[in-house]
């Protein structure tokens, strides 16, 4: 007997689809809403998350959930309790007070933003800075947490990472990156990239990016590609998953990896287990691991040697002027330049991981009262310097280039470089389990390694914690060994270090 | 003091951005929505939907408005408790388990109705509707009425407007229509229309469309216009309304009157007053006036004399080699051509009305136990010789050619007629007051009758009901005469009679 679990997740059921709903209008924000419709449509989501934030925090769902903890359940269910009652309990312990205070801080905060940031004013966004940084601290201090306040946000996004065992990581990362970099800078070999300046057509530009992502294994028939100034993937469903990219006519390489990029989140979608559709079972365990889904496909593979084996015939028959006087060689090594430079999101493979290191020491000293916001743009620069040794001209390409602080989001950087560092052990793990991966990706066979994954990663759903799923699937705990071998490999070779 | 009244108010804004959700989502469906997306939305929209009957028929806001009843309110709350009571007491009224049983119903008909058209085995349909039939004379029994069940279906779509008074506006129009269908069939005159069986580019024509929609002053900050296979309108809020059509290369005019149909019914939802967005007092009257409102711009504008003399240059400017050969007035000519035909959604806007009183009839007759559903292929058949001269060859294109009654949708037809009668009387009445305003339309100048009808029709919202309105409006109650007059004058002319 399981009737309290049922009416959990009847209750539950209801959330999720509300859910739904606010994905599409999410969605339809970034790409077809016309502007005038802004307003209403804020109006209209705020409502939804009211709603949302009832079904888990009602008496009903309440007492259903410590009964069901009571109850004798199958595995599956005991996923769905504990992670209802984790979502359940973060929704109670935060007052509704605090969480409408915040909404409307970060709604004023994105505007003073966006204005700072066009006019190179980083005083006038420091006040919001530590607004948002306090209100962050309220909930914090509400959710509760073990040895520091940052734990408590970036247990939001990565549950059950810490900050001590991230930074450690991060530790052992940072050096040898920064040596890399350096190494690669001084070793005169610089990739041409002369053909990737030319003008490539927007259409063409899509089917090159639909072409890769259908063999990736994408289904369109559940999908769809449109475009959006910034780049995300949304799901409606298990059969509704959509991503976003973004054109410009003269680089053609960023709305592709960009495309490969959100596919390797939308497989993660498309590859749950529809039985499961709107539950934690049928969910994605992490941010970090969806995003070791997305560098997987983007790096490992679409920036691999083979991938260009596969896809240069590909290329040139969909831009054969542009692709007449280039060799395979010559785009594989274009589409791997390392270059330290001053924005994250055009950031290289290796690069883009101290980007992220910077903006979580920061994060984290200002949470450990380290730092204070005016401090930032010093930290900021210094670390840059240090990092990758370059200084920005100004605080608008420098301190606030990113939206995510006035967004009221810390502990949300880390798991874009946690995610480069799953992917790396998960591709190892995946050779080891198919010693010709290499070639397969060679001849273009890129559906055994999207059955792999989805086998290992993306069916399990939630079951799995994030650092549990690693084990799981790899054997052992998380490391970074895979991501510095990985890239000393091939950027060795690239740069013939 | 007014606090039942904000009670009802705050329940009935959730309601109202809850079918903003659900107008997003319906949206979606027939533009963009991935083909296995479907099965999850409609579970994603049943939830939405069982929150919104939910709010209206809670204890809560039951008593909100029996107390809200006894307060002293301002006119435009009045309107507000007065709408807001009447779907409330409706969904009160029709069991939840009929609701389930109809949704169920229509659901497996539909599927049942599209093989049977493809079929042409009107038997295999009969039987559903014969149930849906029934189950509609059940919801007219819960709901109520005053003199047939007919009454409380009609009811749903035009409030307030009975059976007997629309049966005999209608069968005032009968006899003249049947009587200038069979003069124009015999004038001799027949337009040329060779030019429009060309091709004409779907880029283009969508071009065609927009420009008269912006000149109509359609607002596309605030709306869109995309394609879907069955055209329509649809409002996610004041600033947010959304047109479709549908394009064939060789079909020119379809899409082009599709969209000022659909860019007519967008202007309504557009003229309401924003501060009452969400509320009936911001809301349209009933689907007859909303028709009235696409007719108008349809028919009296876009198919007039007078906007081809505006129109025309653009014509030819977007299709300079279409246009070589053809005359403003051929244009005209071949806009309106009237020919008695099969398809409803294909007629022209004299027999499109016989099609309507068709089906009126033969529903009502349903209702009153006059036929049974085996009879309809017959009765249809028998119909069409006597109101246009012409027999179906199977019931595929006859009876069974409409999707509403799949749908379990009687009651809906006449509206299409009602907003006809009430386009030409309200045409008439924009004539009245702007003497020159077939002048204004020769030179293009649309916005004075756009502003016209958004001061009388559009901002008023639900302040009146559709017979009030007219009254309002135009100074007498809704006649005939206006319409009748209307296309003798234009007819007469085209087809020298």
């Amino acid at each position: 007997m399981s009737k309290h679990y049922e009416r959990v997740m009847a209750i539950y059921r209801e959330a999720s689809d509300l859910h739904g709903a606010a994905a599409l209008m999410g969605w339809d924000q970034e790409t077809y809403m016309p502007p005038r419709g802004a307003a209403t449509r804020g109006r209209q989501l705020a409502t939804i998350s009211g709603l949302i934030h009832e079904r888990l925090t009602s008496d009903e769902m309440r007492g259903a959930l410590g009964e069901a903890r009571t109850e004798s359940l199958a595995p599956d269910q005991e996923v769905n309790i504990r992670e209802i009652a984790r979502d359940s309990d973060r929704a109670v312990k935060i007052p509704v007070t605090l969480v409408k205070t915040l909404a409307e801080t970060t709604s004023a905060a994105i505007g003073v933003w966006i204005k700072a940031r066009q006019e190179n004013d980083f005083p006038a966004f420091a006040p919001w800075v530590a607004r948002l940084v306090g209100l962050q601290r309220e909930v914090a201090e509400a959710v509760g947490y073990e040895d520091e306040p940052y734990d408590a946000l970036l247990d939001e996004y990565e549950p059950a990472a810490t900050t001590k065992e991230t930074a450690a990581v991060f530790d052992s990362i940072r050096a040898p990156l920064v040596d890399l970099v350096q190494r690669i800078g001084s070793s005169g070999v610089a990739p041409r990239t002369d053909f990737l300046e030319r003008s490539y057509p927007i259409d063409d530009q899509r089917r090159m990016g639909v072409t890769a992502a259908e063999r990736m294994g994408f289904d369109f028939e559940a999908g769809r590609l449109d475009i959006s100034p910034h780049p995300f993937c949304t799901h409606l469903g298990v059969h509704d998953v959509r991503l976003t990219t973004r054109y410009s006519e003269t680089l053609p390489m960023q709305s592709f990896y960009g495309v490969i990029h959100e596919a390797g989140h939308g497989l993660y979608e498309q590859g749950h287990d529809p039985a499961h559709e709107g539950t934690p079972r049928g969910a994605s365990v992490s941010l970090g691991i969806h995003e070791s889904q997305s560098r997987l496909w983007e790096n490992m593979v679409g920036r691999s040697r083979a991938f260009w084996r596969y896809f240069f015939p590909e290329f040139s028959a969909i831009f054969p002027d542009n692709a007449a006087d280039v060799s395979e060689e010559e785009v594989y090594a274009a589409v791997n330049e390392v270059k330290p430079s001053l924005i994250r999101v055009e950031a290289d493979e290796i690069t883009y991981n101290l980007h992220i290191l910077l903006r979580f020491e920061i994060e984290r000293g200002l949470f450990a009262d380290e730092y204070t916001p005016g401090d930032l743009p010093a930290v900021w620069n210094e670390k840059m310097k240090a990092f990758l040794g370059i200084t920005p001209p100004d605080d608008k390409d420098g301190v606030m280039q990113d939206i995510h602080w006035s967004h009221g989001s810390f502990g949300y950087f880390p798991t874009y470089t946690l995610g480069n560092l799953y992917a790396a052990q998960f591709y190892r793990a995946a050779e080891r389990d198919m010693p010709d991966l290499s070639d397969q990706i060679a001849r273009g066979e890129l559906l055994p390694l999207r059955d792999w994954l989805r086998d290992n990663i993306h069916l399990p759903g939630m079951t799995y914690r994030a650092s549990e799923l690693v084990e799981h699937v790899t054997g052992e705990p998380l490391s970074a060994d895979y991501f510095l071998s990985y890239i000393r490999e091939k950027y060795g070779s690239l740069y013939r270090l």
